[in-house]
Order: C-alpha cells, then sequence, then structure tokens
C-alpha cells in the first residue's frame, strides 16, 4: 500500500542577508502557475565566518529532511564545492556553486548565475559587438559573468578591479579559454581609455547598489556605441543604466539575469520547463511593489 | 526591502516505515483547498534502536531548515518529549507526543493522537453509554485513547494488554484522574467476562491490521447492546467491526481518530482552521484508492 504518487517539492537558499531575496517568490510561483506543491525556504546563516563543518552538517540535514534542491548563495558558494558528490563544469572552472540538486541523497553543484547571464544577454542584447568587453568587479559574480562572455564570444575581455588578487584568480580560472583577459586597477585615466575603446561594459561590482549609489564610470566615457549591461537589479534602473540610456547606448537590467538564474535553477531542482516569460512578468511586479513599499516607508517617516 | 507578506508552510513526519502514511497527502490537499503553500515531507528514520543524539540533531536541522512543525511517530514518541522546549498538559501526562510546533524557533509538543481520538468519538458515538469501557492494548496509542476516554467521562475502564508493565504504566499516567482503572492481561475467560459486563469496547492493539489478521474478541461476546470502536483504519473495516456490526453494536471506525489528529496536527502548525469533513472524504478516497491498488496488485500476482 502507498499513498498516491504526486510528489511535492522541497527547496531553499542558504547565504546570509537572505531575507529580502525575491527567489523564494519566483519559485514558488512558478510551481503554482504548474500545478505543483513545491516550497521555498529562506536559510539564513548568522553572520560572521562560514564554518565548513556547519555547512557540512546543514547538507546532511536538507539531504535527510526532505530538500530537492538548495540555492547557494554570499558568502557560501565556494566552501560549498568541495561538500557535493558532483559538480557541473562550470562549478568546476569557476570553483563556486550556487545551486544543488538533490536526487536520492546525491548531491550536484551547478552554477545558474553563468547560465542565467547568458540567457539573459542572448535574450536583451542579440545584436551587439562582442569583440572588446570591459567587465567591471571580479568578485562571485564578477567571475560568473566573465565565463559567461567567454561563452558568448567575447574576444578580449578587460577585467577591472581595485582587488588584483581576485582579479588575478577570475584570470586564472579562464585560463584554457581561447579569449584575451587583461586585468587593470580601476585608476581613472585607465578606465576612460579602455572604455573608450570598448564595445561593451558589463557592472558586476556592488556600485549603483541601494547601499552604494552612484555609477562605476563617468558619464562622459559613455557613447551610442557602447551597450551597457548591469547586473544589479535593486534598483533596476541604477545611476549607470540611466546615464547609459540618455547617452544613447543599447542596455540590459539585472532583471533577466536574476529571472534567468531562478528558472535554470527551476528546471534543475524539478525537471520541468519553467515559463520564463511569465516569471519576468512576476518579477517586474515584485520589483513594483518593492519600490512602492520602500517609497511608502520613506514617506511615512518623512511625516 | 522585502519579500512579499505570503509565507509558505513545511511539515514533516519523522518515524520508521512512514512512507506508507495518508498524513502527508491529507496535510497537502488540505492546505490547498486553502491556497496555501503548503509541502509535508516523509523523514524516514532507519531501522533499528533509536540514537536519541541523532533526534536532537534532527530536530535542530528541522528549525534551521524552516520547518513549521511535525509530526511524530513510531518509535519516537517518547524519545522526542524531553527535547521541546515546552509541552502541552496531556504531553507530560502520556509521557509522548505525535505533534511539534516550531515558532520562531522554539518548540512545543502536543498529542493530537487524545485529541483526534476525542472528537472522532464525540462526533461517531455522541450518545452511547461511556460507564464501563474495555480498552485493548497499553501500547502508545491505547494510552493516548486511555487518556481520551478518561476526559470523555468513562468511569470505569478495564485496560487488557499482554505485557503487562506497560498497562501498569499506561494506569501510572491516568493517577491522578477520577476515572477507576483496572489492568488485567488477556486470559480468554477473563476477557470475555469483562466485555460481557462493558458499555464499550476500543481496540487500540494491532490485530486486524493487514499484518495481524483476525479478531481480537471471539464474535460470541459481541451483542447489540455494546458499542465497538477499533482504531486500526488499514483495513477500515476490521474483523473486529464487521462481527460487531453483524451483532447489531453501534461501530466507529479507525477513519476518524487519523483524520482528527491530522486536522488538529495542521491546525496547530498553521494556525488555521481546518476543514474536517472535506479531511475526511479525502481519507475515504484515499483508503478507497489504496484498497483498488492492492487488489489489483493481488490479481496482477494471481495471473
Amino acid at each position: 500500500m502507498s499513498a498516491p504518487d504526486r510528489r511535492s517539492w522541497l527547496a531553499g537558499l542558504i547565504g546570509q542577508g537572505v531575507g529580502p531575496s525575491l527567489t523564494p517568490e519566483m519559485h514558488e510561483r512558478e510551481a503554482e502557475r504548474q500545478g505543483l506543491r513545491y516550497v521555498y525556504k529562506v536559510i539564513e546563516q548568522a553572520g560572521g565566518a562560514v564554518d565548513a563543518a556547519h555547512l557540512e552538517h546543514l547538507l546532511g540535514a536538507a539531504i535527510e529532511l526532505g530538500y530537492d534542491g538548495l540555492n547557494i548563495t554570499h558568502p557560501v558558494k565556494q566552501a560549498m564545492v568541495p561538500l557535493v558528490d558532483e559538480t557541473a563544469p562550470a562549478v568546476r572552472a569557476i570553483g563556486a556553486l550556487n545551486t544543488i540538486v538533490i536526487r536520492d541523497g546525491r548531491t550536484t553543484g551547478h552554477n545558474t548565475d553563468v547560465t542565467g547571464f547568458k540567457r539573459s544577454f542572448t535574450d536583451g542584447l542579440p545584436d551587439v559587438d562582442r569583440d572588446r568587453v570591459v567587465l567591471l568587479g571580479a568578485g562571485g559574480a564578477g567571475t560568473a559573468v566573465a565565463h559567461a562572455l567567454v561563452d558568448l564570444g567575447v574576444r578580449r575581455l578587460l577585467v577591472v578591479d581595485l582587488d588584483h588578487e581576485r582579479a588575478d584568480q577570475l584570470a586564472a580560472s579562464l585560463d584554457d579559454r581561447s579569449t584575451d583577459i587583461e586585468i587593470v586597477q580601476p585608476t581613472a585615466g585607465w578606465l576612460r581609455a579602455a572604455v573608450g575603446m570598448a564595445t561593451g561594459l558589463v557592472n558586476a561590482s556592488p556600485m549603483g547598489m541601494a547601499a552604494h549609489p552612484g555609477s562605476p564610470v563617468p558619464a562622459e566615457v559613455l557613447r551610442p556605441s557602447l551597450w551597457v549591461a548591469d547586473i544589479v537589479y535593486r534598483p533596476l534602473h541604477t545611476t549607470l543604466l540611466d546615464a547609459a540610456a540618455a547617452a544613447g547606448c543599447t542596455v540590459l537590467t539585472g532583471a533577466g539575469m536574476a529571472v534567468h538564474q531562478a528558472a535554470d535553477a527551476f528546471e534543475l531542482i524539478t525537471g520541468r520547463p519553467a515559463d520564463r516569460a511569465a516569471m519576468l512578468r512576476d518579477f517586474d511586479e515584485l520589483v513594483a511593489t518593492e519600490t512602492s513599499r520602500s517609497r511608502n516607508t520613506t514617506e511615512k517617516r518623512n511625516r
């Protein structure tokens, strides 16, 4: 005797500061659309150093407690890699994962930041010149974006980061690729010259987020022949993108990467195709709700 | 900024041999009816001895991984009691729990076997004479039923079990109650005499389950003035209940207790009222599906 075959799905997000993430709501709405029983839980880790033993315990517990998949975010994307049974090639190259699929007690690591950015790029900037690209930021997100850009056929990639060591690590992770990689530190003169020669610019630094206001490049380097992508999505219309649009650039917001990384994770976890157009609409609505809430809060405070 | 207020619920069942349980499907269907995002996972424990350290780890992990509640079943209903932060009075009296509610990292133990049986009884046998009741079986289920019967106002309770020690424990757990409790070992002559003088009979032994076929009492002791309740629900119509119905007894199947323990747990976990009538219909349908599957399997095997 057995219960009916209808199964339910359980996923979660492990990281620090994950409470405001829109990913749980995106997953649960997509599942609802498909008529699935699906719950996505936020698993907040206390601040401070990452304890590998605790992560191992957490992953083992997730397996035992019926989790079908996990998203992994800052600051444990790297620490999780040695804990999974198998890894996708991109995870091995980058040394970071953001998705773990659990099947019959076995775990496989994936990186849908890479696939998510690629999908966003091919959808949003299908015809742009990929020859020479400046990438701002060589952290975890920057590394995923760099691998995506190489996969997308960028011939020359200039990586700009204040932290030379991690920029070098990024370059080393791309060692066996055909793209020509150069690392620079963002002195003002150099940056202007580099952007002046580039066909495209991607911001993968935190600059432009609510907590880091402003643009990572001066407005005068922006010109109509340059395309500009930002992976920041809070706000969607960053100071950089506003300036780029005003300067006549073709622009790509961070919405696509945010949605496609979630859609890719949903597909990996459930094995079912996601409705990406609907997920994009959900995302727009969620961001709009956030923005209006945030404005209301500000207005109330100002009274 | 924060995600929308719409929350999801996560519950699970910890025990041995829990795979065939109908409780997950009952919870998930009720949640679906209410438009809740709700997943109920089966957390099977390997056979053998219960390791208290593992249970403690499991409960801690469930809290960290976002569980809102747990059902607890054989063989860990007792072992979980010292691990929760607070306990309902029935749990302290019985020394066993079957439901743990998790709120803000704190755990409270409940026993919905007691409340479930009570509800089933008052719904199904509202007007029967509760004066003298014979209870067969002093295990975990029997103990919960005994407490329910005392709450229901039974004046004299005769507990029958081969294992005198656990029957004594049951009696001790009821020490401060007003009911007159007597313990007997089921020698045939005694049992007949006891049932002959009783107003009601409850089977809380495994006798009558598919793995323990047969009736716990001989058919000739059954008479129209005796009401008979069985807590076995696989099958719903046990040999005992069939014989009792044939003898003109008022009968109560195990469906009510199975459904009301689940409904009570659902209400404790979510804080929302359950639609018990709909849950009973679901249960009937699930049992019918099982029965027809089981029959089909048997027919296929016989070909």
